[in-house]
């Protein structure tokens, strides 16, 4: 390995260079307009894995953007990791917001300024160059790896299930690989090993068929805005405890070691806050709040819409008003069974004075493997020699559908491997990767695929 | 009066076509680019006043619109009338729901269409076309009669004040009268003896410094969304019942006269709620709907705004959220006391978790008049005989905060001598007056002065 990773040393600006151009190609995949870029992107990558040593490159067509797949078998008897990553990124506004154009990467301070430089682009050519490396010293890699990087995450995946499906058999692997999110703090790596799940609704409410003159009719109709916000007051109770029956039945208690472990972990409650600009947090009460954001489910009120919103003021009951509300589940809550528990709520709950439209959308499951699997063990390792300093082993409050896709379809364990920081800005202007854990992220990568050739011939 | 009479049923055709003339200018006070059509509106109207015979006419600039002033003074002895109306209409928009041009009055099924029709410049024009009649027949009025036309009562009259303040002892009458509101019903003509006042209230709350991802961090501080529905949710009960407390301390009971002369009304329950389109009525429990629009206080949330609102989903937890908040208030309920009551209460029940700011708006008091005021009951007569049919006396649940002012400055009593209808869409696209109340009306007038010169001479 020594060799491999004075290769990595030894290129350390070259890589950096070759990360900018992939970063400068604008492939957001939610604007029309930048479809053609989006593809490519596609292509660069594509090239890039064929440069690298990857066999069977190819472009996937799907009803949206392309995805790129690409393998190298040549480690036969040796275990397979199939890694995913995701080559579009968000969109760029409010652009007056950055302080360098977002695909024009500019570093400053030790940190790469650029939009995907985080999320999802610089962990994904971390990987590539950990590979690089691998195959110029020593020809070959010691696994066998399928890499599937797509072009449609920041959209919600909708052609990657259907393709996983139809490709079930040729992705057969023995673990999946994902680097697409942050370390616990900086300076302290870290594991994830739990994610949580989510459902997301509209909450629709109708009182009228128009508009109403609030003198002409206040006090003789329900108004809607009062009806959303007596419904939507009650979905928690003031110890922030969810108040839908039955929505705590399946939730998995937390292991007395992991709050254990949690509890030794460096966080300070008080300097969240401040980051936060919050007067005082607020959870539910007989929960620290890393236990409250990685280990319990939440309901939150993403979006409220109803009547006058303007400057000043209009005298008008709503017709109608709206609602998003959304929740973070957590093992074992099934998104289907809280569905319908939350359906059925919020219509029993609603006075007969308003029609009421409940519609779900996007989701996913919530996951979690144990600390103690043999991968999540090796990739620790891994990230100990990378980073000089052993992980910890977090969970996180958000959700990564496609994790558990590769469990249910595939019936794959995942290592999150991720390399960002909290503060990365990864959906907002001036997104950023930090320097150090890139080129450390690429040695722990080389790392990763030798600790795991190791897992499986235990 | 019979000449008079016959000179209004004559001229009939020819008031309509000048009608049309009036309502051609747009003088929408709220859209900067409209100033100019507000002026020539304002030129118009003073044309108008001096062509039927008023005299002093002017114009009197203000930081806003102009307000035309013009009098007779030609019966010594005689009381004197303030008539109060406004030449200032609302926007147009949504332009497209309009089924014929706004500013080219087109008459359909017995309605003269068109924005302004019924507000005011309709109900103002009549009083113009009796006073003709009154000239024209016999060289003069009946009373001494003062006009005050406004340009910015669709902005909240907010120069009218300075103006009745600095020409107080000018503005010197025995009764106001306008006429700018509905009668109770199509063929039930009315006489409104009291209005509901007004509070209007922008609630902002902030949570943190900016936006947040809901799944990094959802569950770990307030929703600020969640906490407004919380806020909102406890202003009233489910019985309807404000729990503002002392908000109902200054509230004047309902006669027990006014409510057994109100359940004779010819008022259909069923009918009412089938035309708003409401799935059940919806109001404070002990009251019918009458006495609840006219005669009780209300809450209503107009408009709410927080996070993320469009199509789809997005997963943010919103660094601040918006509420515009009103009320209604009764006799003898005050303002500023109530606004009191409001910001301490809001201020009470908000967690300390999010930052609160109230502001007050604009609003206006409360109004009422004895329906037993011989100036009240004067206008009983006069639009019996203008409409062949005695009025009813109702409250109307609006506010015309001008009433109010009328009273405090120049401490006079008002007549509301309304002749539009409840569906004349009067803030709506498809405004319309109907044929037969506007020329009743104008013999109503007519009929009103003559009534008026015999009431204090009682």
């Amino acid at each position: 390995m020594d060799t491999v990773i004075d290769y990595i040393n030894l290129n350390r600006d070259r890589y950096l260079d070759e990360l900018k151009t992939f970063l400068a190609i604008p492939s957001i995949s939610a604007i029309g307009e930048h479809a053609g870029d989006v593809r490519r992107c596609a292509e660069w990558c594509a090239a890039e894995m064929r440069r690298i040593g990857m066999e069977h490159v190819t472009l996937h067509e799907t009803p949206g953007h392309p995805i790129v797949y690409g393998d190298w078998l040549g480690a036969p008897g040796a275990p397979t990791i199939l890694f995913y990553g995701h080559y579009d990124v968000q969109p760029v506004d409010p652009l007056h917001l950055w302080d360098s154009p977002p695909f024009d990467a500019t570093i400053r301070d030790g940190e790469i300024y650029a939009r995907g430089s985080a999320d999802d682009k610089g962990q994904v050519f971390m990987h590539f160059k950990a590979i690089e490396a691998h195959m110029q010293q020593n020809g070959k890699l010691p696994v066998n790896m399928k890499i599937i990087v797509e072009g449609e995450e920041e959209v919600g995946s909708k052609n990657l299930d259907d393709f996983i499906e139809s490709h079930k058999d040729a992705l057969g692997a023995d673990v999946v690989v994902i680097s697409d999110s942050p370390m616990f703090d900086r300076g302290i790596p870290s594991i994830c090993y739990g994610l949580r799940g989510l459902i997301y609704f509209q909450i629709d409410l109708r009182g009228t068929k128009s508009d109403l003159h609030s003198g002409s009719f206040g006090g003789a109709v329900a108004n809607p805005n009062m009806v959303l916000a007596q419904i939507l007051s009650q979905l928690k109770d003031k110890s922030g405890r969810i108040k839908i029956p039955g929505f705590y039945d399946d939730v998995k208690a937390l292991r007395e070691e992991e709050r254990a472990a949690w509890k030794k972990l460096p966080f300070n409650e008080t300097r969240y806050r401040k980051d936060l600009g919050a007067p005082k947090l607020f959870g539910e009460t007989g929960y620290s709040t890393l236990e409250r954001v990685w280990a319990r489910p939440t309901v939150e009120v993403n979006g409220i819409l109803g009547g006058f919103t303007g400057d000043g003021a209009k005298t008008v009951i709503p017709a109608v008003s709206m609602a998003k509300v959304s929740m973070r589940l957590v093992p074992n809550q099934d998104p289907d069974r809280i569905a319908e528990l939350f359906e059925t709520y919020v219509k029993k709950i609603a006075p007969k004075t308003v029609e009421v439209k409940v519609t779900r959308m996007h989701g996913g499951k919530p996951w979690m493997t144990d600390f103690d699997n043999p991968f999540v063990q090796a990739a620790g390792r891994a990230i100990e020699k990378g980073f000089g300093k052993a992980p910890v082993f977090n969970r996180e409050g958000g959700s990564i559908p496609v994790v558990a896709t590769f469990q249910e379809i595939l019936g794959l364990p995942s290592v999150l491997f991720g390399v960002g920081l909290p503060d990365e800005n990864a959906h907002a202007p001036n997104e950023k990767l930090d320097l150090n854990n890139f080129h450390g992220g690429v040695i722990a990568s080389a790392y990763l695929y030798d600790e795991i050739a190791n897992t499986t011939t235990r």
